[in-house]
Parts: C-alpha cells; sequence; structure tokens
C-alpha cells in the first residue's frame, strides 16, 4: 500500500504521490443494500465509495473503493472552520445494450480542477480521477436506475482536512465520490415551477465565487430559499443589482434561458453570460452548442423544423427587459438547465409583490423540448453526438 | 440521557428539546495532556470538548463535556457539500487571583445567534450555551496560559450534519467548543505587519454574508492569501470597488482603525462601518467604546493625556483618501483590531504595485498602544470596566 512516486521533487525533499488510478484498492462490501423504488434525490447511496486523501509530505494515496460508510475527522479540520470544500454533479446512464454511461465527464473534471484551484486545495490528475468514477459505477452498476427521466447521480467532493485553526489554505484533503439513483429534481408533472426573485440577497458579485461549483455557495441561498417557499416558490431566481438594473444570474440548481420570438418568426434563445458570476453549466454548454447545431444545419432538433433559426445570446438579461418581452408577447417560453434538473419549465416569476406569468407556465415549448428530448437521448446513447456520452468500461 | 423538553409543541407533535445546560455530561479524560511549552495558534487543543447535536424530530441532546477527539460524519453531511458551519472565536484569560475570565462573552453568542440564523442552523439558548462553555473553561483552566499575551482562545463552532443532498436547509446540526492555548496570532515585535490590498477578488459585497461569522466567508481568502503571502504580506486588506472608488473593508483577521491628525492637534480614529460588509468584531467595538469614554471624560487611556481628544467614525475610508492623509503627513498611525490579534500595528499597505507606508511601521502609536493595554488589563481582569469581563465560576 505503499505509494510509489510518479514525480521527484528536488535535493532530497520526500516524494509526493500524484493521484494514481492504478494504485486503487477495491474492498467489496459483504452485503449488498436492496434497491429502493423510488427515492428523493441523495436520499439512498450506493454500496460503494471512492476515498482518496492527500497529506503534503507523501501527496495522494493509494484510491480506495470501499463499503459506504462515515469518514471521522478532527473538529478543527478546515472543511468545518473555513469551508474549503468543493464538488460536482455528474450522473451515470444506462445506455440501449444495458452499458453505464457517462455524459461530458471530461468538462466536470475541468470544472473540479478550477474549483479546487479557487479555494487552494491539492491538484490532482483529472484523467486518473475519470478512470476511478467509471471503475466506481461499474462497480455499483445495477443501482442505476433505467425508467425514462432517471439516472444515478454522483458526486465528487473534496474537502480540506487541515487540522491547525489559522486561516491559510488546507495542505490537506480528502477527496471522494459517492453516488445515489435519483428521479425528476422537482415534480413539474404540472408545469413550469414557479422562482422567486430576490435581490436584497446576493449570490454572486464580480471578483466572488459564484462561477466556480464551491460547497460554499450554498448555504447563504438556505435562508431565502426557506422564505420563497414558504410564499409558494420551488425555488430562487438570483439578481445582480447592477447600475440600477437587475440582472437575471441563474437559479441555483440551474441555469436561465428565455426563448424570444422575431417578428420574423426565428427565435433568439438568451442567458445570462459566464461573468464570473454564474456557475459555467455543463448542460448550458450542451444547450447552446445544440441549439447552434441546428441552426447550423449540422443537426435537427426533435420537434423543431429544419428551418426553424435559433440564434443563441449569452447576454444580461434583466427583470425589466424579462417583463417587458413578456408583456408584449414575446416570450415563447422560459426554462431552467442543469445536471440535477436537465430542462425544466418556468411558469412564472416571483419578482416585487407581482408574478411575472411566462408561457411555460402549461409546461415546457418546443425549445426546451426538443432540447430535452436530445440531451436525454445523447445522455442514454441513443443519439449519438459528438463523443459526449462515453461508455463506462472496466 | 432521555431529553426533556422545556417546551410543548402543539398537539401530539414530538418534544423539541431545547439547549439545556443542566442536562451536562462530563466524561473526564482518563490520562491529560502535557502542557506544550509554546505553541503556533491552534496546534493543541485542550484535554476536553463540549459537544451537542440536534435533530429536527427531537431538538437539542444533553450537552456533552468530553476528551477531544475526531467526530463520525456521513460523506453527504450539508457541512462538507453546502457548508452551512459558522464560528465563534473567545478567549479565556487568567486573573490576578488565577481566576479565569471571558471577555464580553455575552457578544459573542449574539454573535453566533445571527450567524446560525443566516444560514437557517438550529436556534439556541444563547445563556445555555455560554453556562457550558464556562464549565469546559474550568474543567481545562489549567490550559490558560499566564505568560503577558497569551491566552486560552475558545472555538465554538456549529455544523449542519443533514445527510440529504437536495439543497435546503440542515435541519440537523452539531454544535461542539474546543480550546486551544494561544500567544500572539503574528509575530509583530519588529514593528507594523505589511498587508496587501486586494480589490480583483472581493471578500464580501452588498447583500452577501461578510457580516455574519460564517466559515464560508474565508476559504475564498486562501488563493489571495497564499499570493500576498509569496509576495511578503502577511495579510490581505479587502477593499471593495464602489463607484470609481476602493472602500477599505476588514482584514479577515482584524478589523481596520485608522488615526488622522486634525490641525488643533485633535484625532480622528476612523474606522468603516458595519454596512453589511465587514465582520462586526467585539474589539473593534470596545476600541470604539473606551475611545468614547476617553474623550467624554469617562476614563483616561494609558498613555494618552485627559485633554486629548479622541473622535471616532464609522464611516467608508477609500485607498485614495489614506493615500492622500498619508502623503499630508495626518496619518498617525493605522492597526487591525480582532479577537486573535488584540491591536496590531499596521506597517505598510501594498496597492497597485506601490507600498504606502505608514507612521505604524515602527510599532503601535499612542492610540494603539493605550488601546492594546487597556483592553488586555480589562480582559485579564486588572482593570474592571462595565462588567466587560467575567469571571468563570463552578
Amino acid at each position: 500500500m505503499a505509494a510509489t512516486a510518479k514525480t521527484s521533487p528536488p535535493n532530497g525533499a520526500a516524494h509526493i504521490a500524484e493521484l494514481d488510478a492504478s494504485k486503487l484498492i477495491v474492498n467489496l462490501a459483504e452485503t449488498l443494500k436492496p434497491i429502493p423504488e423510488d427515492a428523493h434525490f441523495g436520499e439512498h447511496k450506493t454500496d460503494h465509495m471512492l476515498v482518496v486523501s492527500y497529506e503534503p509530505t507523501t501527496g495522494w494515496s493509494a484510491p480506495e473503493i470501499k463499503p459506504y460508510g462515515p469518514f471521522t475527522l478532527d473538529p478543527s479540520s478546515s472543511c468545518f472552520q473555513y469551508c474549503p470544500n468543493v464538488f460536482e454533479g455528474m450522473k451515470a446512464y444506462v445506455g440501449p445494450n444495458g452499458e453505464p454511461r457517462l455524459f461530458r465527464s471530461n468538462k466536470n473534471m475541468e470544472r473540479l480542477t478550477r474549483s479546487a484551484e479557487r479555494v487552494a486545495l491539492p491538484p490532482f490528475d483529472e484523467k486518473e480521477l475519470l478512470v476511478l468514477i467509471k471503475r466506481l459505477v461499474m462497480i455499483d452498476k445495477r443501482w442505476i436506475p433505467t425508467k425514462e427521466g432517471h439516472s444515478l447521480y454522483i458526486r465528487p467532493t473534496i474537502i480540506g482536512t487541515r487540522t491547525a485553526l489559522g486561516v491559510a489554505a488546507s495542505d490537506s484533503a480528502l477527496l471522494y465520490v459517492f453516488m445515489t439513483p435519483t428521479g425528476p429534481y422537482f415534480d413539474s408533472s404540472a408545469g413550469g415551477i414557479p422562482l422567486q426573485a430576490v435581490s436584497k440577497t446576493v449570490r454572486s458579485w464580480p471578483g466572488g465565487t459564484g462561477g466556480h461549483k464551491l460547497g460554499l455557495n450554498y448555504a447563504p441561498g438556505f435562508l431565502p430559499q426557506r422564505v420563497a417557499a414558504k410564499d409558494g416558490y420551488v425555488q430562487i431566481l438570483w439578481l445582480l443589482p447592477h447600475e440600477g438594473e437587475e440582472r437575471i444570474t441563474e437559479a441555483g440548481a440551474m441555469n436561465f434561458f428565455v426563448v424570444v420570438k422575431r417578428d420574423d418568426g426565428d427565435l433568439d434563445v438568451v442567458t445570462p453570460p459566464l461573468d464570473g458570476t454564474i456557475l459555467p453549466g455543463i448542460t448550458r454548454l450542451s444547450c447552446i452548442e445544440l441549439l447552434q447545431a441546428h441552426t447550423e444545419g449540422r443537426t435537427v432538433l426533435p420537434g423543431i423544423p429544419a428551418t426553424q433559426r435559433l440564434y443563441t445570446h449569452e447576454r444580461p438579461i434583466t427583470m425589466r427587459e424579462l417583463a417587458a418581452w413578456t408583456e408584449e408577447g414575446k416570450v415563447v417560453e422560459a426554462f431552467g438547465v442543469g445536471t440535477a434538473v436537465a430542462v425544466l419549465p418556468i411558469g412564472r416569476i416571483g419578482h416585487e409583490e407581482r408574478d411575472l406569468v411566462l408561457p411555460s407556465q402549461e409546461g415546457l415549448g418546443v425549445v426546451g423540448k426538443a432540447l430535452l428530448r436530445r440531451v436525454l437521448d445523447i445522455q442514454t446513447g441513443r443519439f449519438e453526438w459528438e463523443g459526449w456520452s462515453e461508455v463506462c468500461e472496466v
């Protein structure tokens, strides 16, 4: 189990081991859990998890896949005190031949790297981690739901484990990955979900951390989220005050899209830009790329005429603009996209004691439906597109 | 050990127990640790810690004081994933008769309550927690250093322990308190410390969480802190861009003060206002109150003539103003104040590739020295002032 260093620091310094999938130790559970029929997001964990630790003197430990279970940590650990904790959200799907598949997982690894850098956690080899995640998925593949719209959610996490109290980077860390079977994040069978637009509390700010997937971006939303729920809204739409206007940023668990009709029948699909206050969602990127491919004639999205032009725009959207477009009858639909929600219609937006009612109150419109269908088809391997879906192999 | 409810929720709901110091269970360590001669801040923990847990169905558990040791937590716990983690920094001092003393600890309890509210953690009874903390201090009182400028740092912490992955408030929590003997936070014997002013990364913003003592306010500073250290600065001075100017906010571990001379010899002592972007420091408040008491003739600060007027101002300070005051020779000194640092001279501020050199490069000036002396004298019970220092009993 002794870690063999891949790199040799100069002049007799201790060998700092890289993350190395070939050192994997697998300890399988003696008894496997029954798989629940239906469950809330994150409620049940699969039989196993992946765990690797980092120490400044030795580097990454030998990775271990072992039965899912609790950690033992010192009360002064940085993860509790100063929160250098990052995570990713990925999903495994079952393909046409029963094979487990991941979706653009290299994008998750790149984002995890950037997140870890942002809070000064130790670096890791993305390719090695992906090999380990695939191995974990294969070991617990019986947990991947086959029901339409269901999947196995994968949660890679890195937490700081330094035990000193001085406010400084955590030079030790724990990297772990666990998985949970999941159905729809929100029950939206009744139509579009209601969001509460909030600008008094601000999720992110220029120079802040909103463009990274850090655990610490989430807790400040708990209280506003509770208020929103009491008022009958299922999630918050975060606004950013900017020069007397309120810019729409994102909804915490999803990026925001609005489809606007031009007089000539062409459609503008608008989403806020990645200015550092918005999470660079992988579903967001995929939707933009699919819409562009449709308009460029490289594919035809399901249910949309090949001749329908769909122009994507990454640019600021203010609440005032959205209200004006809605009043003028130009809004076709608004939806949120993300790994957890896929593509979810937005029915109305509560703002300043009024509700902005959107056409997507009845459910996804033509663009949202096409994106949801196509994204799910790619994720489950029913539609091959630019290598976005990868088969997990041992 | 069964918790007896103090409040009875209506109609057969389970009894939700309040935090109750009278239920304390004490399990003393069988062997006590040797007390280290000298140690870095936070390096050594005392023999015992206080632990209480909260579950939504039963409320607060019976508090327990037990040997300091690790926790066992589920990998999906909210504290790792979404960071609803809050803490306090307090200190215990030894008084003239060897008695352990706390300093304005009710202020820490009030702030902890506000912090917990901000991230939707369960509420707790401040008075009961304070009784428990005093009990812990008494049990480990042999750890309180007697050396001048040394003390026993106390770290109350509450972390969210909900194990579901949906982004929502943690309805279960762990409250714990541990302690560590500490000397000076920075070695400033050589004079004022150098700060690096940073505005590209922003610590806090209007509508953000900078006015609360949340763990999540700290990790985003690790990377800039590392850069600052490489450039030879020991801490960051966080700036907030505002209408083309850069406002000085705070330094992460301390609030910022600058002393400016008027033409008539009176002194202005200026510190940024509590606008929600700045931690409401208890040392900050104490310094303001002591300066006001001096000017109002209610006390005479050590080393300052009774006739010297010291006018306190809580108002924004821009980097441009500070530079102008310095150039005009009006700055008497600048210092940082906080529980960990007490009163610490600021020698220079790196800003836009230049260093703003301050008179306090040589060490604390007359005002900083007076405040440090008086605060330490009150904390150690050598000077009685408005009940700020409380003797721990039981």
